[in-house]
């Protein structure tokens, strides 16, 4: 039987189970259970989509959790479902890290309007982002409207919430060298927005870090966020106090209803499917490159003699190429 | 008869001539000539490496032309023998602009010990960065022992510039809002020396111009360049008085130097030999899938559907590949 019905049906411990199970179900590598998991996928997607998907990057210990629970915990006070999923990187070789522990949002957790998925682990970043993707259109088909995606601030996951969410946020501490990092990383210049968290702890150094940043901003982002009517921000809080989330959620808002009105919401969702579809094929791709066995046997000494300079690149790519077209 | 006895043997004429036919032949589009510049290259690939390899970008106005000439005479006062490469990514379109004119260069152009090389045209940037830097490893087969890449100012082309090259460096004018733009397109963290041609016309704003200059690297470097015992650096000259181009060779002559002696200079080489190498593999898979019909006949609607959110991007990934493999 179908997950579908109980997906999309009323909120409640059934439809918890079945959220769960559909995401364990996508999660999965057996061939089968991928086939599965493609008709629910498309049976859940034209319930999909109306959510907004935010996501929150930043370094550990900037206070991603007690953010993320307060943030959750207004939205569920003004009548909201909100979904937390995350995309770590490190899931990749340690089995995970980042939400591998509820307890971490234990507020959050313990309500019912509210639904935490760790991280999926194992595989490369890609395949974990993956994941990601398709638990974010399952939680939307279960009527989850504020769907929340986050990652820690190495750069690369960054790219890859970015790619799947509607608005990008920043976390950064109240001192200098940690926007520096942002920007050599190329994550600020995602940044739609970016929270100066615990600015209680040090007014003086926030209010100065909120100036670089400000500054910093403008300088990445020139001739090219602005078109959609909305300049990247910076804004102070302290999650931790709760001071500053209502104005998080009505610049968030803001953001929102300006790229609603001028279609570019709409246009990073489909530019962002296609990109989607083109990852994976070019992904499958390789897999398919080197899994053919005639091209595991050239691969090594040629890369060597690459390396080396004694075979042209161009020439070792052709080689291969041809060797691989020539399966049968 | 094979062309590399005529490239690697004696300057002259007949070198000049030899040169011209070798790239001329690795830029063919027909099969049968690829055979040939793959047989050719392997045959030369021996006799290469032996340059400097310097990649010199700038926006369009910034005095390139000049800078080049002014350093090319300078270099063959000096004993050297220089080859002037572009990489032009308008040529991709228009059939080239940078270079197309060589009464650009008319001094150096008009030196037997220059060798200078329009932009190859047609087809997409990758095709025409491979290109070039085939007819690099040409050059450096017939003993030219500086070879300088150009490109312009716009981000795409300057990746695939300084992914061929030992050293990049990036042409500034004296003014703010050109540093800005090369921060934005990703240009300035590139670079390993800046140089701020045309300072003599306003020595106030060029002094401005390298502070800031010196400072933005500080931030976008950090932790990064600095290892192979090289802060990238910031120099003013002017080329068309012919001031600074001794302190800029004196700059470039230190990096290879560090460089050569940390090991970086042939670690960059080695992994950008092997970039180059999996470059095409991946732009050759992409190809085969594109040109398959059955995926050819699937993908504009498939595309559709995933932009329109009926059809999950994963579930359209695999079901290309399927087709895609199930070729005959």
């Amino acid at each position: 039987m179908s997950l579908a019905p109980l997906v999309t049906g009323p909120a409640g411990a059934a439809q918890r189970r079945a959220i769960a199970k559909a995401i364990t179900l996508l999660e999965s590598t057996r061939a089968d259970h991928r086939a599965q998991a493609d008709e629910l996928l498309t049976e859940l997607l034209p319930h999909a989509g109306r959510s907004f998907r935010l996501g929150i990057s930043g370094v550990p210990g900037v206070g991603k959790s007690t953010f993320i629970e307060t943030l959750g915990l207004y939205l569920i006070g003004q009548g909201h479902r909100v979904a937390v999923l995350a995309v770590d990187p490190s899931s990749t070789v340690s089995g995970g890290s980042i939400l591998g522990d509820k307890t971490r949002m234990e507020q959050l957790s313990a309500d019912e309007r509210a639904y935490i998925r760790p991280s999926p682990s194992g595989g490369t970043l890609g395949g974990v982002a993956d994941k990601t993707r398709e638990a974010l259109l399952v939680c939307e088909a279960a009527g989850y409207d504020v769907v929340i995606v986050e990652t820690v601030g190495v750069g690369q996951s960054e790219t890859a919430v970015h790619g799947m969410t509607d608005m990008f946020v920043l976390l950064q501490l109240p001192n200098a060298g940690d926007d520096l990092q942002a920007i050599k990383k190329g994550v600020m210049e995602l940044a739609d927005l970016v929270v100066i968290n615990k600015a209680d702890l040090d007014a003086v150094a926030a209010t100065r870090a909120q100036a670089q940043i400000t500054s910093a901003l403008r300088i990445l982002t020139q001739q090219g966020r602005e078109r959609g009517g909305w300049l990247p921000q910076v804004l102070e809080i302290s999650a931790l106090k709760g001071e500053g989330v209502d104005r998080f959620w009505s610049a968030v808002s803001r953001f929102r209803e300006l790229r609603q009105a001028s279609g570019e919401l709409a246009s990073r969702r489909r530019h962002q499917a296609r990109a989607w579809m083109w990852e994976r094929i070019e992904s499958g791709l390789r897999h398919d490159f080197r899994q053919h066995p005639q091209v595991q046997a050239l691969l090594p000494q040629l890369t060597d003699e690459v390396e080396q300079g004694s075979v042209p690149a161009s020439t070792a790519a052709r080689r291969l190429l041809a060797t691989w077209q020539a399966k049968t």
